[in-house]
């Protein structure tokens, strides 16, 4: 098969399109012929060298995809081979060909088209492990998303409106802005002319967020404290901001704040099984009513994962970026 | 009545025994007469002036008292005049009557003597509420308990050695740590010798702690982070080394752990009747079968409650120093 390679870190010109071995699914796992994988943010600090994959994980990038069911591996039921998937993979999305652990599977919802589906399975497990598994958001409560128009935003946004809470969020120009509005946002924060703790005050009478889902890391911590609610959850899962801020357990004591830190990649077989049962039981249905919708800025072709890998630095998207096989 | 006050802050001489108005127990109170207190170390802030009772508190020390119920306001059931109780209180424990919401008291444990019982309100509200229900503390988990000698300390070895866990504390030296054996610890730190981060991995084969309960706050938070184990939970409940430290937000999400903050003082009467209630349920019946004891190092007469608090600022103490009216 063909896949995207890495030969040496650098920028959007170190990922070839080369021919590799292909995958075997192992005890648990199915073969899928990938017909498009979508863009990650760990894509890109992996192809910069920053980001190497679990042990035991594919070598090339790929966080997701979907495709067709090519072949099952020993042990594998519920599944049979020509059945259209999507999937959460530990890497090797950007191939033609991928072996994924059965539990990681979701059928393509009705409704949606195979490619689309591609950008699904990582927004979907973030947005439902931390916000609803991690940080328990209940309906009524404030939820501040950082990055509303990013992929994670997008789906945080719907789901979190889906459910009955409120949603504040925070992006870069009325643009952006007026994007999250229309797929429910309630509070609009241009992070570049306004101040967001004070934003999120304002918006709730003074009592803060209840949930942050935060991408930003050291750089927004002290601001997330101070925008948290009494009992407010701050889950952080990128650190686009640094990686060590000061901490003011002072603040985080008289809110009785917790702060969380996750990423999925890393999780093992098992909790990445029983994400996924959980996002098909609880967000499938949304997709296939209707009330929640996958937001693709567009589909590249997976041999230019170089310039996909562009569009994401360069910030102007909206939603997912797909790369199609 | 005569109470404990406060006419400036200063050190322990600052304490007075002084007449005072009766408290009245209005909606949902009752007046308790109480026969002893405790001290914790809010209390010693609180003569220090850094630590204001919260809106409607007592303006005197105390936040917890045994003795016998005197009155009782409108609108309470399920307690009678002359009931043996002790209470969780927000303030007002250094004096002859408290006045404290209904579900703030429990009934004295069956073969705990009255003055006795006045040392089990804030250890076992404070380590089931953070170590139990905000923790989430499992059997067969590891807990790292700082201060093991102290009254928190003490009851967090026996509680989470009662229902099945692994505990490892740290203390200031050899004495200490062998009463910290006594009440069940396995792994015994020396925190004054020994690296807990190195001690607490190679008790746990380099797996780290599940639950940390810290009391050090700034000083102690970058290593209670690199002792978590993943999914671990750290939760401070208080700051004697500090409010403000690095986190280290890379480590953490590695870990997929979690930093909470909370203290009981400021909670509302709603949050601390449902932890009494849950301290009532999974807590007395360890203390009435003798699984779990009250330690305490020593009962000082409530008028040289300042001799007391010279007790708690030395540290030579084990377990809860307790004041008798």
């Amino acid at each position: 098969m063909h896949a995207i390679t890495i030969s040496e870190p650098g920028g959007p010109e170190a990922l070839e399109w080369a021919e590799v071995p292909d995958p075997v699914p192992g005890e648990g796992e199915v073969l899928v012929d990938v017909v498009a994988s979508a863009v990650n943010r760990a894509d890109l600090l992996q192809r910069q060298g920053f980001y190497d994959p679990p042990p035991g994980a594919s070598p090339y990038p790929g966080l997701e995809c979907s495709g067709r069911i090519a072949a099952l591996g020993p042990g594998v039921t519920g599944w049979t081979v020509g059945d259209e998937v999507c999937a959460l993979l530990a890497g090797g999305g950007y191939a033609e060909k991928v072996a994924v652990p059965a539990g990681q599977l979701l059928p393509v919802p009705k409704g949606v088209d195979l490619v689309t589906a591609a950008a699904l399975p990582e927004v979907t497990a973030t947005v439902w492990s931390n916000v609803f598994m991690v940080a328990h958001l209940r309906p009524g409560e404030t939820l501040l998303v950082h990055g509303g128009a990013s992929g994670i935003g997008t789906m945080a946004i719907q789901l979190a409106k889906a459910l009955g809470a409120r949603v504040a969020v925070t992006a870069g120009g009325p643009e952006k802005l007026a994007f999250c509005r229309e797929l429910g946002a309630d509070v609009l924060i241009d992070y570049r002319e306004q101040d967001f703790v004070e934003e999120v005050r304002q918006a709730t009478g003074g009592a803060g967020a209840d949930v942050i889902l935060d991408i930003m890391g050291a750089k927004y911590l002290d601001r997330n404290v101070r925008a948290l609610a009494v009992n407010g959850r701050l889950a952080i899962i990128g650190m686009q901001g640094g990686a060590k801020g000061e901490l003011d357990i002072g603040a985080l004591l008289r809110k009785r704040g917790a702060v969380m830190a996750t990423s999925l990649r890393a999780r093992p077989v098992a909790e990445k099984t029983a994400i996924i049962a959980a996002v098909r039981e609880h967000v499938w249905p949304l997709l296939e009513g209707g009330a929640v919708r996958a937001v693709v800025d567009q589909v590249v072709p997976l041999r230019e994962a170089g310039a996909a890998h562009r569009v994401l630095e360069e910030g102007g998207h909206r939603g997912k970026v797909v790369l199609s096989v």
